[in-house]
C-alpha cells in the first residue's frame, strides 16, 4: 500500500473536517431539538444486529445494501444497519409497549454497501421520525409536516414535494383481475415509464376498454394538484381503496398548501420506486437540479408484525450531511481567548471561569498558534484581564 | 428464527430507550461544549474505511478488535472503526496539514469483535480529544486535565488516576542489555504481575546485582506517589530516559493535586497492559467497584508517520455510554403541552409558536393519551390560551 493509498477513503464515503462537522453537529442539535418540541422521544438503536432482525419486514432491497459480518461470539451473521425503520419497529413492538401513540426520533450513521442518494454516499448520517400507533390520515399529516418543518428549519427552500399512494397501483391491478405474470410485467413498465410499450401491452390483453383505460391512463397521472381530478374521473367511484387514496391525497396536499405555501406539489400516482415496505401514503422531497430526494416518509403499517405486534405506523427520514451540502448552515462561534500556559492557580481558575461563561479559552503551547482571537489573556494590575487583541 | 431471537440483541450491543437516549444526548453535547470551550475542533470520520487505512500504526490488538466486509466496489477488505485514534492521526497528517498545534476532538459509534471496556460492550460511542504538534510536558498536562475536567462534567467523582510512562520498562530493559528471548519472558511476567516466577527467573540470569534489583523492583513500583521518590532511589542516575519519565511523572501528579484534589493517584510503573501504541506517558481513570478503567490517554508520538507526516501526538478517549451508566445525569425536561389535532390555522400557529419558545408540544391524535403534561391548549375568549392541567 502505497502512501498516497492510505489517505484514499472508500467511495461514496466520506469525513467531515472541523468547518463541516461543526455544520453536522449545529444541524443535529437543531432538528433534534425541533423534534423534542413535536413531543418525540429520541432512541438509540444498536449499529450492529442479528440479520435476520435487521432485514425483518424490510424488503430485499435492504437485503442487498447491508454489510453483513460474522458474530465470533454466537457465529450467527450480523448486519451494519442500513435504515432504522426496522430497528424503531422493534423498539416500539417489543421494548415500550405502549398501546397508545408513540413518537420517536433517531439520528445516526448508517451503512450502505452500494452508493445511493443525493451524493452517492454510502455512510449517511440518517436522523429521522416516525409514529407508531395510529392509522388515521391525522398521523400522516403530522409527520409531513414535521418532515417539511425538518427541512425548513434546515434552511432548505425551493422544496418540491412528490405525493402517492401505493393504493392506487395496488387497487388498479386487483381489480382487472390480471395474472400474477402480466402483473409483474405491467408494475416493470410502471418503473421505467416506458408508455409506448405499456400501450403495446395493455392493447395485446383481453381486458374491458375501461380497465385497458385505468392501465394505460395510471403512469400519465402525473403533474399538479389536477392530477387527483383527473384520477377521480378516470377511476369513477368503482374501487374503494383508490378512492379512499385520491381523497387522503387531496386532504394532504390540502394541508401543505395551507401550511407550507412555497412548497410545490407534485404527484405521481404510479410512482413505485423506493417505497418497498410502504402500505399506504408514500412522500419524498426534492430540491431543483438534484435528480434523488432529500427525505422520504410514508405509511408503513404493521412492520412490527414480525415482533410481535402489528401497529401501524408512518414516518420519515433525511440525510443530515446531505442537509449541510444544500443548506446554508450558519453555526455562531464562540468568542476566543488566547493564554498562555496555565502555570498558576490564578490563571488556571480565570481560563475556566471564563470557559464556564462561554468563550473558548486556548492555552498557547508554541508560537506557532496560527488560530483567530478575539482576546489575550494579560496579567494587568496584579491579576489576569481579558484584553482585546489587535485583529 | 423464534418470535422471542428476534427481540434479542447480540452480546455487547446495547440500545438507549428515551429516557436514557436523552442522558446520552445531553452528555454528549455537555461534554463536546467543554471540548469547544478548551479550543478542540470536532472532526466526524468515516464509520467505515479500508482496513489498511485503519490498522496503521495501531497495533495488533486492534486488528483482532476490527469488524473487517469486503467493499463489492473495489473488492478490498474495509474495516468498521474499533477506536478514532489511527482516524484522527490520518486527518491531522493528510487533510489539515497545519503545522502548528492542532487540538481536534470526535465523538461516535465504534464497533469491537469482542466485548471489552467497563461494561463488557461491543458498541461504544467513543468520545475522545486529541493534540497534534506539541511534544512538551505542558500538553500532557492540557490532555489529562481535559479528561479529568471531562469525567468531572459527567458527574463522576471519586476517580482513581492511574499514572505510567512506557520508557521505564523499556529503559531498563535496554539497560539490563537482555536477550529478545529474556525481554519477552520478562514483558509477559511483567503484565501477569507473577511475582514469585519473576524472581526466580531474574535469579537465573546472568546480570550484575544492581540490574537484577532493577528488573524485580520495577514491578514492586506501585502504589502513591512516594512511588515516585522510591523508583528515582533505585534507578540513580543512570538512565537519562527512565529519569525523564519520572521527573515528567512527578510534574502531571503535582498538577492533578493542584487542580484535581479530589483524585486519587495511583502508579504503576511496569503496567504494559492497553497501551500498544503509546510512546511516553500514559494514564486511565478508574471509578471503585469497577475493574475497567471509564477513561484512557496517554502519548503516541508519530503515529501519523504511515501517513506521511511524523507529529507528537497526546490524546484520551472514554465512552459516553458507560459515563451514562456511572453518572447521575439530570436532563431538564420541557414544559409539555398537548393540543386538540390542528385543523385550524390559528391553532397550527399557536402550537408553532409555542414550540418556537421552548414548549414541547403534542398533538392528541387519539383518547389513549397517557404522558404527562403541564398545559392544555383550550379554546377560550376567541382564542387558543394555555391553561394548567390539573396533574
Amino acid at each position: 500500500m502505497t502512501l498516497a493509498d492510505r489517505w484514499l477513503l472508500p467511495e461514496g464515503v466520506d469525513e467531515a473536517l472541523p468547518e463541516q462537522a461543526a455544520k453536522i453537529e449545529h444541524l443535529r442539535r437543531t432538528l433534534l431539538n425541533l423534534h423534542e418540541s413535536w413531543g418525540y422521544h429520541l432512541v438509540i438503536p444498536p449499529l450492529l444486529e442479528y440479520l435476520d432482525s435487521l432485514l425483518t419486514g424490510a424488503g430485499s432491497d435492504l437485503e442487498i445494501e447491508t454489510f453483513k459480518v460474522i458474530d465470533q461470539l454466537s457465529g450467527r451473521l450480523l448486519g451494519i444497519r442500513a435504515d432504522f425503520t426496522s430497528q424503531v419497529a422493534r423498539i416500539d413492538a417489543h421494548c415500550l409497549k405502549n398501546d397508545g401513540v408513540e413518537r420517536l426520533s433517531y439520528c445516526g450513521s448508517v451503512l450502505r454497501t452500494m452508493p445511493s442518494g443525493l451524493d452517492g454516499t454510502r455512510s449517511p448520517i440518517q436522523l429521522g421520525a416516525e409514529i407508531y400507533g395510529h392509522g388515521g390520515v391525522e398521523s400522516d399529516i403530522e409527520v409531513l409536516s414535521l418532515m417539511l418543518q425538518t427541512l425548513s428549519s434546515a434552511g432548505i427552500s425551493n422544496l418540491v414535494l412528490d405525493l402517492g399512494h401505493v393504493d392506487v397501483v395496488s387497487g388498479v391491478l386487483t381489480t382487472c383481475d390480471l395474472s400474477n405474470e402480466q402483473e409483474s410485467k405491467l408494475i416493470e413498465l410502471y418503473k421505467t415509464k416506458d408508455l409506448p410499450e405499456l400501450d403495446r401491452y395493455v392493447d395485446s390483453l383481453s381486458l374491458s376498454d375501461a380497465h385497458k383505460q385505468w392501465l394505460v391512463g395510471l403512469p400519465r397521472l402525473c403533474g399538479g394538484k389536477e392530477v387527483l381530478g383527473q384520477a377521480a374521473e378516470l377511476f369513477g367511484e368503482v374501487n374503494s381503496s383508490i378512492n379512499d387514496a385520491i381523497v387522503l391525497l387531496k386532504k394532504l396536499s390540502d394541508v401543505v398548501c395551507q401550511r407550507f405555501p412555497s412548497v410545490g406539489l407534485h404527484f405521481d400516482l404510479s410512482d413505485l420506486v423506493s417505497y418497498s415496505y410502504h402500505t399506504g401514503v408514500v412522500f419524498a422531497a426534492y430540491v431543483p437540479g438534484h435528480g434523488n430526494a432529500i427525505a422520504r416518509g410514508g405509511r408503513y403499517n404493521n412492520i412490527g408484525e414480525v415482533f410481535g405486534r402489528s401497529r401501524p405506523a408512518t414516518g420519515f427520514s433525511t440525510d443530515v450531511k446531505a442537509l449541510v451540502a444544500l443548506a446554508d448552515v450558519v453555526v455562531s462561534k464562540p468568542k476566543t481567548v488566547i493564554s498562555p500556559i496555565c502555570s498558576s492557580d490564578a490563571l488556571w481558575k480565570k481560563v475556566n471561569d471564563l470557559r464556564s461563561e462561554g468563550y473558548r479559552v486556548v492555552e498557547v503551547l508554541d508560537d506557532l498558534y496560527s488560530g483567530c482571537a478575539d482576546f489575550k489573556l494579560d496579567f494587568v494590575d496584579e491579576a489576569w484581564q481579558l484584553m482585546p487583541t489587535q485583529n
